[in-house]
């Protein structure tokens, strides 16, 4: 259930990734956590050199990203996760997430890594932090023919609910804390 | 002291890039490590869209990128490392690091990750990783007047060496392996 809230802090239309930056950078400055955005991929075709010093791009193309797009290590440990946000009310739907992303977050896994999926509802003004494990069941039952979409109850369930503060507004490491706990239980 | 060789396995043009790119796919497809090399940062002005489906950037510049090269998990531990060649036979030019990615590699030691340079001497065929605190220390002692280079005695005493092999040519978990075992201990 939806938890009781003394003061509402809206987002501002500020984006998920803007909150999220304001965040990193309050870790950053805390030595609570190192995690940063990757560049979006980017093919350069031609490039000029008006001068000696400086080039300019001038045919390039976006490439799809084969991760995610956040990483980073918080207390030694590697993290990864994609970052989303969806207007729908009552499931978040899995289109958004690519093939590759989820081979991405398999492998780190394996590998010991923590991967998760942070779902903003911006509608409801709702976060969630879903594990890779939740969302990997999810992504099976829709590939043998069940929902496209991941209901809100799932992450109601299963999620880690981030209950937005004052500053920084988006404070996951608690959630994650909570999640590893259970994850390592 | 130059550990014996009964094979030379030469680098044959290749750069230590391509070289890396291609030790990082054997620990991926083995689930050794998950390692990237992040995309260079571009900054987009000018965006063409020729047809729906299609963006061409039409005007980019490139940034300084604030970070390292690579990163990722190995054991669940977090990776992060810059990687530098030189032809050089007697040292490592410091200047080849800036300060932004010292910034960055002392926040990753602050929050438990593991960070180091792994340095080529192309002309010599020789490979070392140095742990971040080495380099630390170099980079100090340069700010107080010393030299302005890491010499190779230093790599070989303070340094992990990484001996060439047949493939994947640059095994460095073996050398990061040591180093972390050193570093705890
Ligand atoms: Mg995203
Ligand atoms: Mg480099």
């Amino acid at each position: 259930s939806k938890p009781n809230r003394k003061i509402d802090f809206g987002n501002r239309g500020k984006t998920l990734e803007d909150e999220l930056n304001e965040t990193n950078e309050f870790y950053l400055s805390r030595n609570l956590a190192v995690i940063h955005k990757k560049p979006v991929p980017i093919q350069v075709v031609k490039v000029d050199y008006p001068s000696r010093s400086s080039a300019v791009i001038r045919e390039a193309y976006y490439r799809t990203a084969s991760t995610t797009d956040y990483n980073g290590v918080w207390m030694g440990r590697y993290i990864d996760f994609e970052a989303k946000e969806t207007k729908n009310k009552t499931s978040f739907p899995l289109q958004n997430i690519h093939s590759h992303q989820m081979e991405h977050m398999e492998n780190i896994v394996a590998n010991q890594g923590i991967a998760f999926l942070l779902v903003r509802f911006s509608t409801l003004n709702r976060y969630f932090l879903l594990p890779y494990q939740v969302l990997k069941s999810c992504w099976e039952d829709m590939n043998k023919g069940a929902r496209k979409s991941i209901s809100l109850n799932i992450f109601e369930d299963k999620g880690f609910e981030l209950i937005p503060k004052a500053f920084p507004r988006i404070d996951y490491l608690e959630a994650l804390e909570k999640m590893v706990h259970q994850i390592q239980s």
